[in-house]
């Protein structure tokens, strides 16, 4: 899984991470079993993590019950059933968040964006200092494709992550394509993939730098309460808000 | 519904748009009988072409079992049930498809993503000319949202809907966004939604020329199948690609 | 220049264009005579108009002295020079427009943002019928790049286009680029991009559906003018208005 | 300038922060001394840095003579002259960088484009310990418009912002924006924008948030150098590569 350059880097490294945890949404369409090339690259990430004692969770959003909504538990707002609650959980536990998603049409995945929007239902939240809940945590993402659009999934899935509080490392971002037009995806025979040196050392450097912003989030107490605690504005919040984070 | 204005226009019309037919897919999150906003501007649209005897529907995809993927059917793919067939066949036999979308974190609806994700299944299929199938048919957008993303979410839209096969319009983007912050949505009371001039002004324009082109496709017998049939060329096609229009 | 396919499509066409005349306007950073890759895709698709009787015109807004500003003449806004205008009267005597930009991190250029803008200060000018001047012009664009952002940018060009008047055909873009990571650019020894039959298809489809539809407008008297008359609302327009589609 | 809650942080404030310096890139496309409406909520920004003794510059682009291009100085590639070294020079002493920009078709500017354009020419450089040059700094954005687009906006700039470099603090985007058509600029008597609690509070948090993150990051002596060093990685890269971080 790992190149040479990526495991001597995991070898070598004597930051303790074993505090941290971090939990990767794979966005692909598909539900397990089914093989899903954005998988194939989150695999990396997750094995230099693994490799530094993260404690690391992959989920498949597709496997699970998650009607689309804005409100944190769906049950409330007319379905029978909601998954989501749970994985919001396991997404508070978490220091390192990273959505994983494929490309459709040049755009993340519909189920990326369901995700965000779940995620989004929960942006009024506030933790005990009064800033924003998802404070203190660090996001970013990971993208496969055939041919275009990188970019542009990572540009709106980053986007939506600093907005409901999460910090963005540099090169935040990862991912493969191949060349225009028809072709092999990431863990197909031949597609170039797993060797191509550009994506494998976006994905490391995505990787440390998550962990690196984890750890010194971690280790000076989070982003000071200062300046940015959303219980001192108003701002026009009312509980029933249709944005959540006017709530 | 209409002003006096878009009355007049209907009322004073002397072309025959009776053998058009409209599909409007709301791809609010909410299902019925949830109020959509989005749905009370697409209402103004309908209402001018059902006054010009174009046949109109209405659908609201959240109302529906729609699996997410890339498949025309995800019978046979492994999920249990499966209603986009059945919309599928609606959008095929309309001259106009319109898409509505509420605004969430700045884009477009997961369902609408789901949606587009499934019309785009159906792209590499072909009309009897070895043209893609979506030719000859006319695409368009409405979209209202609290305070930002008209145009962000119209530009995914209409770029979608081009690329599979859909003619554009001039100005085939209408919608209604608030100022920054938080406040009411379009149907709720004091929105300025509704008397907008702006905002009925661009819908009036969309949905004309939603109606002229139309006409003109199908008095000219549609575009031209020449230089552009998919089936006087490869292209790498393969039918069973991840992407639907390399099939 | 042309596959065999393309030229064979040439020589068997029996519509007349030549009464039909197009402008491509690329808008790589690169002042003349410095290669441009765009330039490369772009004479492809000239190549295929000049064949078919098109007037076809390719200029570099580089090359001119084009100050940045939502003005027709900014020498009335304080600049010294303006060359823009006579590239306006350019755009204005074309049926059809094509854009063309390369990708500089996954956007378009800051000069085809430029022009677009330029574009943008003449939207507020109606036709005789009182439409908005675009109308009846149909438009398209042309992306190139190193790997990753045809989509991108293509959605960002054809919404300005519509957005402004013109009439988007079906598959109105067409690109290349290569796999994620450095590599060659298009007209680069052993970049793939001429041979690669997605682009060249793309790119035909592309240039006979700008021509299709030139022709069907031209034939019909452009878009009837009814229900899309901006003399006939106000929408609160204001000559002295900051944005340009509001004087 | 600042309301009294703004006036109250600054005041109780206990952090020095008099080692920090802000470079504020306002990229409206008016050359001054004309009024530019960005500008007036860059101020409220810069105020709040200034009462707590950040070390404030405030630049606009469109007062230089910078060409377009993707290199470091356009003197070396055929331009006679290029004012954008010392606006370099002044990035790399600053400590936070926020790119200020006004909304033009849903965009941000043809200067702002030119401006990323060029800070992207200096991407490949690398700091002492083998990093891109832009490690330990810390980026934000300040958009305002008519009437949409501040998320679209933020969302291009941070994304370029985090691929060069840079941290993006949570909420790290501040805006205003008008009702749906044609109104009033942030600074015209009546726009109610000075007055947006919502935006206040987004100006309040973006600044605060840049501030405490940049004096995290020199408090901890930058983010680590490990795993994430281009000096160990060639990747492709090139010295005469168009795409400046595969230089």
């Amino acid at each position: 899984m790992l190149s040479d350059e990526q495991q001597r880097l995991c070898d070598e490294n004597e930051t303790d991470y074993s505090d941290l945890k971090a939990l990767y949404l794979n966005c692909t369409l598909k539900p397990s079993p089914k093989q899903s090339h954005t998988r194939g690259l989150i695999d990396v990430s997750a094995a230099i993590m693994r490799e530094n004692d993260v404690d690391v969770e992959i989920l498949r959003p597709a496997d699970y019950d998650i009607p689309q909504g804005v409100y944190p538990d769906m049950t409330e707002h007319g379905f029978e059933t909601d998954d989501w609650p749970e994985i919001q959980q396991k997404v508070m536990d978490a220091d390192i968040l990273v959505l994983g998603s494929p490309i459709w049409l040049g755009e993340r995945s519909s189920t990326c964006s369901k995700v965000i929007e779940r995620l989004y239902a929960s942006s009024g939240d506030l933790n005990d200092d009064g800033q924003y809940a998802y404070y203190d945590r660090v996001g970013g993402c990971i993208v496969t494709g055939n041919e275009d659009g990188v970019k542009q999934v990572s540009t709106s899935v980053l986007y939506a992550l600093q907005h409901i509080g999460y910090l963005i490392p540099p090169q935040a971002d990862a991912g493969w394509i191949g060349e225009a037009g028809p072709g092999p995806s990431y863990l197909d025979e031949g597609s170039g993939g797993p060797e191509n040196d550009f994506t494998q050392r976006n994905t490391t450097f995505l990787t440390w730098n998550l962990m690196h912003m984890g750890r010194m989030l971690k280790d000076q107490g989070g982003i000071p309460a200062y300046g940015n605690q959303r219980s001192e504005w108003e701002a026009g919040c009312r509980f029933d808000h249709p944005n959540p984070e006017h709530r």
